[in-house]
């Protein structure tokens, strides 16, 4: 199946564009069509290598595609995955990438399963605060884990089709349930983000003196912000959890602050956890 | 003043081994003498280009110095100073790097007046996760904020001296009284340290799908336990601030997840102000 005959990306930002160009770079598709909200993006997606042409029509650009993926914000998924199923074809592969599953898979599996499209979630554990396809790169995805997110309901050949496509972009494939991912991002990411916005919301006019560890921590706190107000909203259960479970802990390190060797053993527990895992992520 | 004619860095670790490096790479000290635990360090801290000679016998390595830096692990600074005061010069500069100020600078002030000695407290605010002179970069201070503690008992000259040396390592001196620098650093660089400990502490098994930003934000939770540990003993007071701060903010931001427009106004807050801290610090 790969390389793709036609791949059809809707919506050409930062994902769905350096997709578009890994995609291109690694020969994983004879045609890259993009579908754009404007000609403006068209244009710019075609001279940054990350579509072979585009369109503003998404019925046109889905025309003939044996791989579908709907890159768009977060609250135009459903809406245009509803939009373009009755134009498939059975048996094309028709994915997204948008980092909250539950709400967003669940709304679509139904409609794609009476098309005979097979349908699978997926998401790329890949980003940076650039935005739209001026901050796209071919290498987005190399080393990133890329969730997919299949369901009861979900064609075994969609998740290997997946799979299979994540490994030729040089990420790795991970298979959770479109619950697992959401709980797991809640703490990975979305969780992150909110620190960071709230530790920037505390600073004041200590920010003067910040160094690069504070610069560092809160950087994510720079990215657009309707992405995340999209995010939260979808993902509002886990995110609530994630941020329950994350004061319980500030709360044990407080109650710790006066008991040198019980916050040492805490902190020992949080570095061994964190060299762990720069080890097996290839980080420092 | 300066070049000094003899510099003693007493703890040639990260920063007391970049502070010789960038005081021989810019030709601000005639000559730099390493005081440490150890014969190793000295040999590596020369190797390096830290030191000019060493030597593991504090009253040795502080004769005829006319700048003496305290560069030990925080524990250790005021023994350490109250073991030199006695065979300082009346009229020499002495100073120290560490991250918390309060308790250290009352604890040495009266001795070094009554030596004679300009004593200020001083903290680069610059720092990686290495660990020890094997880490030490001469341009770790480039850019960075040096802040300055006098208190109504300094003088002076003492602030006009390391604010210069400050500036001649590229750094941008900050004059702030000792318990201001303690709740600033609180917030900006033990807070941060703090809360990616907490991420890492709630990260479980989610950790196997974390993305750059997971790292990013986490990263200085990686580095060695000892020196925070020290830390927060020392600024407990400003650090239990920083934290109820930090948790009313998340509450805030909690009440706010299910409010796109309020969450969006805080976020978009938090994001401005990020920005024009990179805008200010040269930092994307």
């Amino acid at each position: 199946m790969i390389p793709f005959a036609r791949v059809a990306i809707v919506g050409v930002g930062l994902v769905g564009g350096s997709l578009g160009m890994a995609l291109r770079a690694r020969g994983l598709a004879s045609k890259v069509v993009g579908v754009t909200r404007t000609a403006e993006t068209i244009e710019v997606a075609c001279a940054r290598g990350a579509i072979d042409s585009g369109t503003v029509t998404p019925e046109d650009g889905i025309a003939g595609a044996d791989l579908i993926v709907l890159a768009t914000p977060p609250d135009l998924v459903v809406p245009m995955a509803l939009r373009v199923l009755p134009h498939l074809e059975a048996g094309v592969l028709l994915t997204d990438v948008t980092s909250v599953k539950g709400e967003i898979v669940r709304s679509i599996e139904g409609a794609a399963a009476s098309r005979g499209v097979e349908f699978v979630g997926g998401h790329p554990m890949a980003g940076n605060e650039g935005r739209g396809v001026e901050a796209a790169s071919a290498d987005l995805f190399e080393g990133a884990a890329y969730v997919v997110t299949p369901t009861p309901r979900t064609a075994p050949s969609a998740v290997a089709r997946l799979s299979e496509l994540a490994r030729a972009l040089g990420a790795r494939p991970m298979v959770l349930s479109p619950d697992e991912h959401d709980r797991a991002v809640a703490i990975v990411s979305h969780l992150p983000y909110l620190v960071a916005a709230a530790l920037v919301g505390v600073s004041g006019g200590a920010g003067r003196a910040a160094g690069p560890g504070f610069l560092g921590a809160t950087r994510v706190a720079g990215s657009p912000v309707e992405l995340w107000t999209q995010i939260c909203r979808l993902n509002q259960g886990p995110i609530t959890e994630a941020l329950r479970a994350f004061q319980s802990e500030l709360v044990r390190l407080e109650a710790a602050l006066a008991d040198g060797a019980r916050l040492g053993a805490m902190l020992e527990q949080a570095r061994a956890a964190r060299v762990q895992l720069a080890n097996t992520r290839g980080d420092g």
